[in-house]
């Protein structure tokens, strides 16, 4: 008999979610079926997504209901299989969610190779957040040579590879994070052109005298007063992908001031702007097997780097959640649920 | 000697444009050189962009100067030629602007030949805003058979071309108009399959039963209240094509009420919308050809109409365009500036 720990969503949170809005059960897996594998989970990726997953309001995915597993992408090890193509000690990516242990009749598993690349990487840098990277720069942003990128969250895994995959392309990248320590990896790690800290107070100066020729591509994945500010250096016939807005999905209320709604149209109309929301899953047919095959040797040889946060215990998952949402995390939020059987 | 009366601008009007906006004068025109021709300005077009001209806020365009001659597309007759090519009596779009006459070396010309439609159209539904309508519908909005296509200011030249374009594409069209007679015409003149009255008290459910499958373009070209119902029908993917928002231009002032932008932004996300501000010549290498066969023949053969509203006499221009931009028109705004050869 398994037991897994789970962490289910306990109340639908007002704001910042917290301790309240999670619930840890343990939880007894039923006897393993033929067909079927148990999944012991080695990494849990946390994202910001899941902040939406977590309220009741209309979006593109359904919400977690109440008392159910809070949802997520895991790594796993195999560790008892009555599945024929699965066997004890192999690697899989899962979306098993928060919780220590899984069954699964390999429906959704994907075999990880962990002598090619760490195996954590399959929930960053080669994963949904490294892909919603690649497809949405390439496929919407189009940066041209000489174009100017702008990405905050730069230090992130969809900010860090954003700014990277578009110098590979030609393009002059600038990175928004906030503070001197992450500033200086925007630089040294991840070979941004131009680096801002958005907790300056200089900040929107500093942006203005970063993108000298404006701004052609902003890679939308925070919104709130830094996005605002970018927008108002967008180019003629500029491009903003649309993937996340994670200084909103807190908010219970709209924020002070008057309607700025008419005045972004207005931007809209008078610089050609192409504003377009997107998630990644609408470009796996299309641009998965490049990403694959293209990424995957970018990390190879180097050219593209990435950083993981790894908080420790699924214990460390909630208040990992919470600081990854307001930007204390310095890359790939991820809990190392059980040890890694690769290191 | 020949005068020309001309509409200058006297003061950058806060709000609507009052009478002191504008300023009338005589303004002797210099003898004919050789190579000029002396035009003489037949129909004078009125267009919702003129608005933003006439302010100096940052645009696409740069703003009329005050005491310079309102800008605008305009139909003209040779009056007297030293021009090799142009003969009295020939007939040119020009972009003489808020005048009578006009002297030019011919650059910019274009020849009409009355014979075929009525000169009048090429400031319509074959000109400019039949291809703002053309181009912005189809490369923008993109249409698919049996997808949703909603447009407001539907009487007007841009929007009863989107509505017939869409249906001749195999969409479904649902024009919005104010007041039962324009109502009347989307239905009885123009085809379109719903037509919605935005003065209504009902608006907002009138839509609501008209898109019963959503709405999968939105062609947008007026703004305020109806956009914002409009935008909570939006299908996934759907495409909104910005040409106007010309319940904007006379603001002076954000509206009422909260910052709707935050909440704007999430359902680009959520919905995966394509958002696009577009002027028309950004399309006229790649469209343009395609454009005039095209509308051309289906002007011919009746399966695109046109409605048109002409006001007569230059001292009637202001009045007609302040009606415009408050919807009074109905049809293609024009000012008869003076008698068309061709009738």
């Amino acid at each position: 008999m398994t037991l897994s720990t789970q962490v289910r969503l306990a109340r639908r949170p007002e704001g910042e979610p917290t301790d309240d809005s999670f619930a840890f059960v343990e939880h007894e897996l039923p006897p393993l079926q033929d067909g079927q594998v148990l999944l012991r989970v080695v990494y849990l990726s946390l994202d910001p997504y899941m902040r939406g997953r977590m309220s009741d309001a209309p979006s593109y995915a359904d919400p977690v209901e109440l008392d159910h597993v809070m949802v997520g992408g895991t790594v796993c090890v195999v560790e008892e299989s009555r599945h024929p193509e699965w066997a004890v000690g192999d690697l899989a990516l899962s979306y098993s969610g928060w919780q220590t242990h899984d069954i699964s009749d390999g429906t959704g598993l994907r075999r990880l190779d962990p002598s090619v690349v760490p195996v954590s990487t399959a929930l960053g840098v080669l994963g949904m957040p490294g892909f919603t990277a690649y497809a949405g720069l390439l496929e919407i942003g189009k940066p041209q040579p000489g174009e100017t990128v702008v990405v905050a969250a730069a230090t992130g895994p969809v900010g860090s590879a954003v700014g990277q995959i578009a110098r590979l392309k030609g393009a002059r990248a600038v990175g928004i994070a906030g503070g001197a320590e992450k500033r200086r990896a925007l630089l040294e790690e991840f070979g941004f052109d131009v680096a801002l800290d958005h907790r300056s107070p200089t900040f929107a100066e500093d942006l203005k005298a970063a993108v000298p020729d404006g701004i052609d591509v902003y890679f939308e994945n925070v919104g709130g007063p830094v996005a605002r500010e970018v927008f108002k250096r967008m180019n003629l016939y500029g491009r903003v992908p649309v993937c996340g807005l994670v200084a909103n999905y807190n908010a219970t209320s709209a924020p002070e001031g008057r309607d700025r709604q008419p005045a972004f149209m207005s931007l809209i109309l008078t610089k050609s702007l192409t504003i377009r929301g997107f998630i990644q899953n609408e470009f796996t047919k299309s641009h998965g097997r490049d990403f694959v095959r293209e990424m995957s040797g970018w990390v190879a040889d180097g050219s593209v780097r990435y950083r993981e946060d790894v908080s420790e215990g699924l214990e460390s998952a909630a208040e990992a959640f919470r600081g990854m949402l307001t930007g204390r995390n310095f890359g790939k939020a991820l809990v190392r649920v059980s040890p890694d059987p690769t290191l």
